[in-house]
């Protein structure tokens, strides 16, 4: 079986061509090309299958065997793997998920593709009692743990996403108060923890505790409702360069639509021998 | 450049071929190569070189870019791929290491390496006060942590290790003892601790807790140094079978020297595109 292992801020995935639909139970495949020491080794496994209703299908199998609807990693590596592959050899990919059809717009140079604009939906930030319950208002609360005191804003940006603000990143703090705040009993679903500084009006630095994942690399979405956040709250403008550990996104929210635009890498290519 | 991912009972490594012995910058290589989520990812990179004293030559760097004189399991993967790469096709393959060259004998079946046996060298049992400080014989002495008691030896495997016997493997015992037993003061260089159950005269099971490292999935010398261990005190036979996380090895202990057998298999193979 032929694979390509690629990376989107380091989040990374196995890319796997099923253009003829062939019977393959991805759960099981996933958890074994995905094992970091028996396996490959990689974060999911993304499925390349012929759509009926867009240029192309994408699966997200996590390495667990569990599917994933939508990855903001994950579909920058699959749309530079599909235009460089000469699968659909276009600078506008709409792509098949279980979150709907996507639009990837890609930067191609030298027919490398640079960088991969995901259209990420419409924040919702009115409204979201089911995920966040308190009289106050969602956007510039207080939150008080121990002797710290945060201003933090909740919306939903597919998952739940708070946003607090912080001086400098500290990754000790974020390890201490990440998971306080994600279990807080004002989030009834939890909730993803963003720790944001603010370099610039049009820069900032974003560590994510993801709700049951803790401290990860890259975090898509909690950067674009980060971005979404500091524009509300007028501390950027609404095009915003996000430093994660794993390298920079540029994040537009324009049209009450988020964009996301970042580099996805090809690590190696070959064939699976398991 | 082309590479091949292998493992043995888990251990895995990026076997890159330098037959013409290029310039290439090992420790820098394998830290990029190794990186589990921005490179293929494994615990080290096996280099293959020519040798002017041995069939061929084995490098062995760590994924932190130091260098290892020898691995165990290293040595098996790296041994399969010279056979059936066609690099050198003899059953009995003589390997220069940093440790010195290490004969490497091939059970093949259908031009498939089956199992690899690997001469260990001899252990040292006797006159070990470097590693071992105290009165009591190395054989079969008490340790007491807490309100625990275990029956504990230990001897030079290349590097130390204390095997303690239990009645039962359990894991959270493992991880609450095995630092403590590796820094108490009767052991001035610390100590490797394997914990052994004997399962019956020809097989035990053994984890390990690495002396810097935790718990890792198999552990070559320490399975070796169990096995001695147990012969010794009349626990087992001199050719026992060793049951790990990872898998299982067979451990002969014979004039003086300790031979290991075991599995090594492919992953993938292709090329880096870093």
């Amino acid at each position: 079986m032929n694979f390509a292992k690629m990376h989107g801020l380091g989040n990374d995935f196995i890319v796997i061509e099923n253009l003829n639909l062939d019977n393959i139970d991805y759960s099981s495949l996933a958890v074994k090309v995905c094992d970091r020491h028996f396996g490959v080794g990689a974060d999911g496994i993304l499925v390349v299958e012929k759509s009926d209703i867009a240029d192309i299908r994408m699966n997200i199998i996590n390495s667990d065997g569990s599917i994933a609807e939508m990855c903001g990693n994950g579909i920058r590596c699959f749309s530079k793997y599909i235009f460089e592959k000469n699968i659909v050899k276009k600078d506008i990919i709409k792509i098949e998920t279980l979150a709907g059809v996507m639009v990837a717009e890609l930067n191609v140079k030298d027919d490398v593709v640079k960088a991969i604009k995901i259209d990420m939906g419409t924040p919702k930030i009115d409204d979201i009692n089911i995920i966040y319950k308190s009289k106050e208002n969602n956007l510039n609360y207080k939150i008080k743990i121990e002797e710290r005191e945060f201003d933090a804003s909740t919306i939903l940006m597919g998952v739940p996403h708070t946003v607090v603000y912080v001086d400098e990143l500290d990754e000790k703090e974020i390890i201490k108060f990440g998971p306080q705040i994600e279990n807080m009993a004002i989030y009834p679903h939890k909730t993803n923890v963003n720790f944001v500084e603010v370099v610039s009006r049009d820069k900032i630095k974003v560590k994510t505790w993801e709700r049951g994942a803790g401290l990860t690399l890259a975090c898509g979405t909690g950067s674009c409702a980060s971005v979404v956040c500091s524009y509300l709250l007028n501390k950027t403008e609404n095009k915003v360069e996000v430093e994660l550990f794993g390298g920079k996104l540029l994040i537009e929210y324009l049209n009450d639509k988020v964009f996301m635009e970042g580099p996805a890498e090809f690590i190696c290519e070959g064939k699976i021998l398991l």
